[in-house]
């Protein structure tokens, strides 16, 4: 044994006891005569002491010597301290040093290793290891083992049975793109890595598993935007013999837990809103229901009076900021510019105030008189103080430019509570989408996803109106999980798949084991997926799921420490018979 | 709900009460007016009765056409059972029927859904979904879930954390072959898939996470031997200012709590042998010492009689069979046969049978005298009704042929108690060994293994004698885990890749990453991998680890059931920019 404590466990309890710990050296204090060393390790930091006459001079010298983030052994006598740190929780004590030795010496780091660092992005992603030095981001992955050891506890306890499922698995067109592997033993054919493990804990279901969960990594070949990883995590699960509402009790089951057991917060209710409703009043799928600020719909009252844009417009709908009629001309011209930036794509942006004297000044005199103002000020139940925005234009991009203002505006006016967890259910998704540009229907889910019975008859029809069995857990307006309840028998597999554009041919080579295996004795069934990364920052409080990712890449897909991807042998190209373009 | 109860779960206090189940038809049993029916799901299997008056006739004849594997939701009354059957958990109670609906039917399965099946390899792993519907696999998995929760209870327990670490890393040539993933974003680059996450663990340390562990997904893309998989799964584990001795605790805490867990046996001692004792006692860097039957060499007294074969050989060494004088001349050349064949590779086998008389009989008998065969006999603690099986030649070669001829006999003489469970370390590996091939020393285990300090001094003048601090968990003959003691430095580290045959550009283009992080304050550190397949199906008390992962790969590393690996389409290989050869 290296070391009799951690840097984290001394207590007064232990002064005159002798101790030998391990860590890394955080700060030198050389006093001359004196010299305080704080040593670190993942458990805590504990002050060590060499005094001149004490110890030999030699020994001193080599404390006087130490560097940052050298590692050290040390051993000594625990003593009470003269002043004592109330912000250490070993801050009682300190170690009188008799023996030091130096395990490993250390180059200056290129960056701080303090909670506050100096490193740059790039810089502390080449040196992650000296990076996950720092608290912040060791107490992120510790977070993430916790959130991970409960919610293993959680589905183990609910008889759910953790099922490895294969990584290299077969390419389907379908979804987002492919990771593929060569393989070797079969020249000119690839494995590919899974998006979600979808198909097998469905087959798993058919084998009567009954109950699944993993906590399994998922890779995508996608574009990466910021906080978009090639390769992520989710928590997978499915049931059978279940119905939707079953499986929302379960996962609300499991969020509430990890509240409770990671954060100690215990959540009350978690409303269910209709993917209609949600996009209704908040232009969104993923409603931040934390603060209000419902959209009002105004083409009634609107209408009609000769402004043009509204009377031409198919929607034209509103915010009430509360208590911000005292904006300014600039703020309100930042707001205008706010949604006209491209990522917003608004035109435009009409205000009301509704001033304490009960009269109102908008943006649009010109066309409506006090009375009308007043009308609408009604409709959307505004107060004197409150600032009405309105946007007006097709239905679901004026929405969806309605949707970021609303948002801007709950952090501008600091409605967004980050202490705050609100969760959400959002349900009867569409089970298809249009997709402009390959001018046929997605499945918005997967094409695995059951519609609605009620909606089956529309699918000929008007199949961008039928219902899934679909839902998603919105938490703070984050997408945290989102499932279904799945088809499970082969016509309706194969109604779907012809729906979505695939010959009986490509069904059958791409998915005929799953239609196959739905022949013999397929449960009816469903399941969710959570993205853990982004679960486990949003109960760490942050918006970037890298600190909770112990070795992330870069937004070009990189790992910029160990330098992959990489060029490969000729040799290794010319086993798996493939050639470079 | 589907169900008020699983199929598993209803005794006789439920008698009287309703209940409504669903599962799979296992078995109908029709006797013209009463139909039974076992009903099966993953939790048991529950006895339904449809009897004629008791309900409709169209009910009853429903209940006739039920086919074996049809997915059924049945509700009826709980009854105590006229039969009892102490077979089954539910075996005092059966339902009777009120109601029945076939939520899908079942083809006739392409095999028998018993314990005992008809299907060959090739269909089970083509349906493995309906594979996995049989008790013995299922209970395979469950068995594999219950060692995962248990490890990482202990491991928690024990203040590791677990991190994810990635799946795309970088290729390297030492070692066994990389899978590899071309990177679209990157042309002409590639990801590799891990072999283990060696380095990750490493650099985890050099972080100061102190205690790593992972459940986790490794990839050799070798040929496949039976029992050898393309994907596999490793208990992967590191810890910080540790000696051997602290390593070899740690883990025989964990296999302890598993033994005490899963299969309610208590582990008393686990020995520890060097590697040369256990090659010159056992032949076998893994030996099964469930059974005695150690090597004894016979050099001394077997040279200068004649016998040219042990007169030239390098070692005479035998083993002694307890009991086995009795052998007929057709077992003893059923053995001189078995250890001829290829795989074994012997020569010849010399027998000597201790009679009960006192006196010898010997296959050499025309060399040596009685006298000389009862020396051999007291060398090898024989007594009259043994039998000694002796062999001869170069020493590493003959003493692998009697490690195999040693565990034919342990099967012979039913030595390998199955219920019998025999740990081991097996420590002071050596470090490098020669391979022939390349004509050049590799690295043993691998190249981030320490020397023993004791033999440094070794690496440039026998590098072949150098020990390493390494060492193996051997359980019943099987090695289940293994790691080291780590290189911390960055000259040791490159002293070894130059010893390993590396130019220094090799070793800084490959492992730069560590060497440079060896720089800033890498702590003392050691670790251990099991392999988690090998591990559950020992426990399980089988030699197959296909059963013991839920969707196995054959031996072409096909999956058969989703016809993976295959074909990509031209668009994704352009997008990769590669071709195929």
């Amino acid at each position: 044994m290296f070391r009799s404590h951690n840097c984290g466990e001394l207590r007064i309890s232990n002064a005159g006891t002798p101790a030998t710990l391990c860590g890394w050296v955080q700060r030198v204090r050389d006093k001359g005569g004196m010299v305080w060393v704080d040593l670190r390790d993942r458990y805590g930091i504990t002050q060590l002491v060499f005094e001149e006459g004490k110890l030999t001079a030699e020994l001193l010298e080599k404390a006087k010597k130490l560097g940052r983030e050298f590692v050290i052994q040390t051993t000594g006598q625990v003593a009470e301290r003269y002043a004592k740190n109330d912000k250490l929780e070993t801050g009682d004590i300190e170690i009188i040093v008799e023996s030091l030795d130096i395990l490993n010496a250390s180059k200056v780091p290129p960056f701080l290793i303090e909670d506050e660092t100096d490193g740059g992005d790039d810089l502390r992603m080449k040196y992650r290891y000296l990076d996950l030095r720092r608290n912040p981001i060791r107490k992120a992955l510790q977070l993430r083992h916790k959130m991970m050891q409960k919610t293993r506890q959680y589905m183990d306890q609910q008889d759910f049975l953790e099922v490895e499922t294969p990584v290299l698995i077969k390419s389907t067109p379908e979804g987002a793109r492919d990771f593929v592997v060569p393989s070797r033993m079969n020249p000119g054919e690839f494995y590919a890595l899974p998006q979600s493990p979808q198909t097998f804990k469905q087959l798993l279901m058919v084998s009567g598993f009954d109950k699944y969960f993993q906590i399994v990594k998922c890779f995508r070949d996608e574009d990466l935007r910021a906080d978009r990883q090639p390769e992520f995590t989710q928590i997978d699960c499915e049931m059978s013999f279940v119905e939707q509402k079953d499986i929302l009790n379960t996962f609300e089951g499991l969020v509430r837990f990890l509240f409770k057991e990671v954060k100690g917060i215990e959540i009350t209710d978690i409303p269910q809103m209709d993917y209609a409703n949600a996009m209704r009043l908040y232009g969104n799928d993923k409603p931040d229901i934390r603060f209000d600020m419902k959209f009002v719909e105004l083409n009634e009252v609107a209408k009609g009076k000769g402004f043009s844009i509204f009377d031409e417009a198919e929607l034209i709908v509103g915010i009430k900021a509360e208590g911000a009629a005292t904006y300014t001309r600039k703020q309100l011209d930042a707001l205008t510019d706010f949604v006209r930036k491209p990522q917003v794509g608004a035109k435009g942006l009409v205000y009301v105030k509704c001033n304490e004297d009960g009269s109102f000044k908008s943006s649009v005199d010109k066309f409506y008189s006090q009375e009308d103002l007043k009308t609408w000020a009604t409709k959307m139940d505004a107060k004197p103080g409150d600032l009405l925005l309105i946007m007006s234009g097709d239905t679901n991009p004026t929405r969806s430019a309605l949707s970021v203002l609303r948002l801007h505006m709950g952090d501008e006016l600091g409605l967004k509570n980050p202490e705050e967890f609100k969760l959400l259910w959002v349900i009867d998704f569409p089970l298809l989408e249009w997709d402009e540009d390959t001018q046929r229907f997605h499945a918005m889910h997967h094409p695995f996803t059951s519609p609605q019975k009620a909606d089956m008859a529309l699918l000929d029809t008007d199949p961008g109106a039928v219902r899934a069995n679909a839902y998603d857990m919105v938490i703070n307006g984050v997408e945290v999980g989102g499932g279904s309840i799945r088809i499970h028998d082969r016509e309706t597999q194969a109604l779907m798949f012809k729906h979505l554009g695939f010959t009986k041919e490509e069904a059958q080579i791409q998915f005929g084991f799953l239609m196959e295996a739905f022949e013999y004795g397929a449960p009816p069934h469903g399941g969710i997926a959570f993205g853990f990364d982004r679960l486990c920052s949003l109960f760490g409080g942050s918006d970037s799921i890298r600190d909770y990712i112990a070795f992330p890449k870069n937004n070009s897909g990189r790992d910029v420490m160990i330098d992959s991807p990489s060029p490969i042998s000729n040799e290794q190209l010319d086993e798996l018979e493939i050639k470079l373009k």
